[in-house]
């Protein structure tokens, strides 16, 4: 009898490195997480990567001709063909052949993804988009990812690169945004724009529950806004219209079933979706509102390393039962 | 030895029926152009239809088991699965079984699909997308029609809407539109919004030579601007910064390696052109950027019907040599 076949999913973030184990039934059998400690250089990333894998492997009482392949879900630009990070800026690594590096480590094949894409496929794969075929993911955190399935698999454009949902310009005036632009959806609606609306506020002597607080963070401002704060609000009605207005010109141009909200400032929850959902569903087309559920991602956290699992699945062509 | 094969493209508009005869290496044997008469009823047009079809059969001196299909591109949104017109406002048809009825007339399988696929399909069959895979096609006319092509082949949607990039809203405090919202990109660049911001021009007393002009044209304001017309100028240039913002945001989302764009207004050439090119490619993310070409449509009136051929092509899944 052949022993049971296994894939590893690796999600790399500038803080943490995540690992999941995935049956071939598409259940995560172990999971794991540590420290990136970019600072110490990309050899050093690679060999904890690498040690992550080596762990879950051990946990689960495998060995290594057991595993079909590792996926990684990495935060930037890739070259696909070469197997190379081209730019991801909070690992501070350029043109790093990450593909090769873990490929003589480990000696399984590996496949890299765009994090926002693995994310995607992650909630398709055991999350909320299990049921859909063409799905939008949008994650809102420190910056706005986005992620698309054509029929079930990620869809990564020309370049590589499809899917910037966070650099779609809202407000050619609005503020000016990493990438050099103005009004980026991202500066209008990531953690630190919550933030620095709410530093605004306070700066301009707004009376609002947040003067108060000392290290502020984008959640104390959906914290306080469901206690009744009048600034809060405005600034939760100000990130949802942007957002809502954004998600609608999506619909009206991938027309997709699924609409999937995560990331660490979507866990505030229906104080954000609800009113991005109205929004949008109000600017889109009713042809194509019709047919769209917008909802919040179930996986959290592990989206990012399931789905890299599940890209695994998806490159190798393996049919699950 | 079996007889030659073709396929028939027709192109279903408001005020024309167009039809092509394609054979098998893609080649348009022979073209024909009629008048819809959509005033007469939905019954008369599928007459019509059959007839341009019946006449190519004849003009290419075939008989009908030498056709493997025909391709109709409708200007409306469509029900694919049952063969249905859903609504098609320039016609004044709604769920009118355009399938059925033709099939019936003709006794060959019959595909419907939206126009502005078809459009995006005919440049990627025989015009300017032919080395293109991810193509992002837009109409500039009466209306703004998209076509999306993920991988050479026709992106739908989940409910056959997508690429409605006409109602993508670029201001919400903008002009109201047909679709109800305020600020479409349709509403502030088609044809219609050409000419109502020349009549606005001219009725706030603007010097400018178009007032001159018996009946106004958007062609004319491409002509004055061209003539160094300053109100004419400031016109294009706010169309082509709405164009430009708004392909922009579809190229960081699509990450397409073509952006095909036709239409009556398009034909106006490079004075409308290059600066949407200019402004998308500055708005668009450098990654993206970097792989996309900006063009031309090259099948202008043809593309529709040279598309729908295309189309039997795909749905037969006919590979040419």
């Amino acid at each position: 009898m052949t022993k049971e076949k296994f894939v590893i999913g690796l999600d790399l973030g500038g803080t943490n490195i995540k690992g999941a184990l995935l049956d071939m039934d598409g259940h995560t059998r172990e999971k794991i997480r540590i420290s990136t400690l970019a600072e110490q250089g990309a050899e050093k990333v690679v060999d904890r990567m690498a040690g992550v894998v080596e762990d879950l492997i051990q946990w689960g009482n495998l060995d290594k001709s057991q595993i079909l392949g590792v996926g990684v879900g990495v935060p930037g630009q890739l070259d696909y063909r070469a197997g190379k990070v081209k730019f991801a800026p909070n690992l501070h690594w350029r043109d790093f052949p990450l593909r090769e590096e873990l490929v003589r480590r480990l000696g399984v094949p590996v496949f890299l993804e765009n994090d926002g894409n693995v994310a995607a496929l992650g909630e398709k794969w055991a999350g909320a988009a299990r049921e859909a075929r063409n799905v939008l993911a949008i994650t809102i955190g420190t910056g706005i990812g986005g992620g698309i399935l054509v029929d079930g698999r990620i869809y990564r454009g020309s370049g590589g690169s499809a899917a910037e949902v966070g650099h779609m310009i809202m407000d050619e005036n609005g503020p000016l945004c990493n990438c050099g632009r103005r009004g980026c959806l991202e500066t209008l609606t990531a953690a630190p724009a919550i933030l620095r609306q709410a530093r605004e506020a306070i700066a301009a002597g707004r009376k609002t529950s947040l003067a108060a607080q000392k290290e502020l963070d984008a959640k104390d401002v959906f914290i306080a806004a469901e206690r009744g704060d009048l600034v809060a609000r405005e600034i939760i009605e100000r990130v949802s219209h942007y957002l809502g207005l954004a998600i609608a010109n999506l619909i009206n141009v991938l027309n997709p079933d699924m609409v999937v909200i995560g990331g660490g400032v979507a866990r505030a929850g229906d104080i954000l979706i609800n009113p991005i959902r109205e929004k949008a569903l109000a600017h889109s087309l009713e042809a194509a509102a019709e047919v769209v559920r917008i909802v919040p991602a179930h996986l959290g956290n592990d989206a990012g390393c399931i789905g890299a699992g599940a890209l695994v699945f998806q490159e190798l062509e393996v049919r699950l039962v």
